[in-house]
């Protein structure tokens, strides 16, 4: 509780053991979580999500550069195991970061890789929590857009940026991996690469394709929301500042339509389900013990028994 | 159960409705798997992961057809939404789809996305058993291998063949994405493009860097397993029935040295695992009802109560 208020009082070491605390849901987590409860709900949750090698950590980190230069504070949650921020970076990426050391007005935070489903995004999910509550006016969230695991944790998000770069292959991914259902704004990174206006082209064409009717999704009032398609080099920063700028109408957008609160909904739902299976899952392990698990692993791998039934008996116990 | 029958029978048709039952989870889907159960383990089940855009769906193509002309049976279970087996197919690949059309000695199924975490991995994993139960010899479970759902399933293959590309990025993706570690084959693919040879030569390196030490990871009385580095265009077939012999090595070496058992052990212990979870979470929704998880979620939303307090409170009725 100490590391709370100290944490609230824009201590940064408390800050850091605490969100280490709540990413590793360590004793006390769940109470400081529940104190911070009610100051949340104010940051813009920004997902940044991509392939790996469309440049997106770069585009992270001038994203945030530029809040910076806007005196708009800054957490970023880096959920991709390719991101520099969680030690995947080469050289230049590190060199890169090193312009937001030393930043008070910016936190970041690599998260570990958890061996469980639904492990991750729990952690990642209340590591946003802690930032939101603390005050940083805007969270960004960087995944790896391929996974089911990385594209709901960008669905929990309030706007959702999905990066692209040309010459990725042989066609424009996100139309593959199905991230453009869940974009709100489009990025095509390496635009001083050959292909890169096709690439935008393609996406505009899809995104007029997939137009939602009027009728289904205007919100009170207000227009239908259509991601704008934007190009950028993160390398040197071109066109950042205007993807700022998407992101900023998009919140807007949000607020005045009442689709922020639908998001919340959401996002909370989602969350209360994935932290309910945990629990449940961790009481049944404490009553019934690792080593009657492991002896239904031998019972199930001998083809005595199979997976389901086995479940039923553990639970009837 | 008649479909069970029918299934094992030899009839496609009812095979097909047998899996959509299992991967549906409908009426009688366990009932179902619990008769399979003793019929399984004997298919040798090979992941093949990798980012979009490495063309690992034309690899599993073409491995397919090399094992068809071996007389081998095949079972081809598509999780990667990319995946032309999905429906995102471009024109060409339905193509050379069609090769594989009309053959009994071949069954593919492509995996819906699922709404949840976990979701996904129950249903594939369900999926596979069906397949290696009615007498598939090798089942291949194509996966796009950037998510962490994704890696796990992956996983619990035997054998998993990690697929890169050259000029897929700035660097070699798979070293950032943290697949190299569940690698059992690589495979540089599009090796007729311009840095093959270089991103084989960087995957050799870094194998090398990381070769386990002879103590930890020596099986009985076996070498270590290296994972090969193969090139293949798999668009002409070049190189493809070179990496079917890494993959019968890397079978026997499961085999020779335990390991086939070990891994049989640990997919068992996390399918037992996700099993637990989801059907603990089904009888909680059942018993609460979903019109107060709702009211849950509310209560949330407006910052009354925090998600662990709120669960603490649902689990307490």
């Amino acid at each position: 509780m100490e590391l709370v208020t100290e944490a609230l009082a824009g201590n940064r070491y408390a800050l850091a053991r605490l969100i280490s605390l709540v990413e590793d849901n360590g004793a006390g987590a769940r109470a400081a979580l529940a104190a911070l409860h009610p100051r949340t709900g104010q940051a813009h949750i920004v997902g940044v999500t991509g392939a790996p090698g469309t440049g997106k950590s770069t585009l992270v980190n001038e994203l945030t550069k530029v809040l910076r230069a806007q005196d708009t504070t800054v957490g970023v949650v880096a959920v991709d195991p390719s991101s520099p921020f969680t030690g995947g970076a080469l050289l230049g990426d590190r060199v890169r970061m090193r312009d937001l050391a030393g930043d008070p007005g910016v936190f970041i935070r690599s998260m570990a890789t958890r061996g469980s489903l639904g492990g991750l995004a729990r952690a990642t999910s209340d590591v946003v929590k802690v930032l939101d509550a603390v005050g940083f006016t805007v969270v960004l969230v960087e995944t790896v857009g391929a996974g089911q695991a990385e594209v709901d944790i960008a669905r929990t998000a309030h706007t959702t940026v999905v990066v692209e770069a040309p010459g990725m292959g042989d066609e424009v991914q996100a139309l593959k991996a199905g991230l453009l259902e869940i974009a709100d704004v489009l990025v095509v990174n390496k635009a001083d690469r050959p292909g890169a206006a096709q690439a935008a082209r393609v996406l505009e064409m899809v995104i007029n394709q997939n137009a939602p009717r009027p009728s289904s999704h205007r919100g009170a009032g207000e227009d239908v929301w259509r991601p704008p398609i934007l190009q950028t080099i993160a390398l040197d920063g071109t066109g950042v500042p205007e993807v700022l700028e998407a992101v900023a109408a998009h919140r807007e957008y949000l607020r005045a339509s009442g689709t922020w609160a639908e998001r919340e909904r959401a996002r909370i739902e989602t969350e209360l389900r994935n932290v309910l299976q945990q629990e449940l899952l961790g009481q049944v392990l404490a009553r019934v013990g690792e080593e009657q698990i492991r002896a239904w692993v031998e019972r199930i791998v001998a083809r005595e028994v199979d997976v389901y039934t086995a479940v039923q008996a553990i639970l009837g116990t």
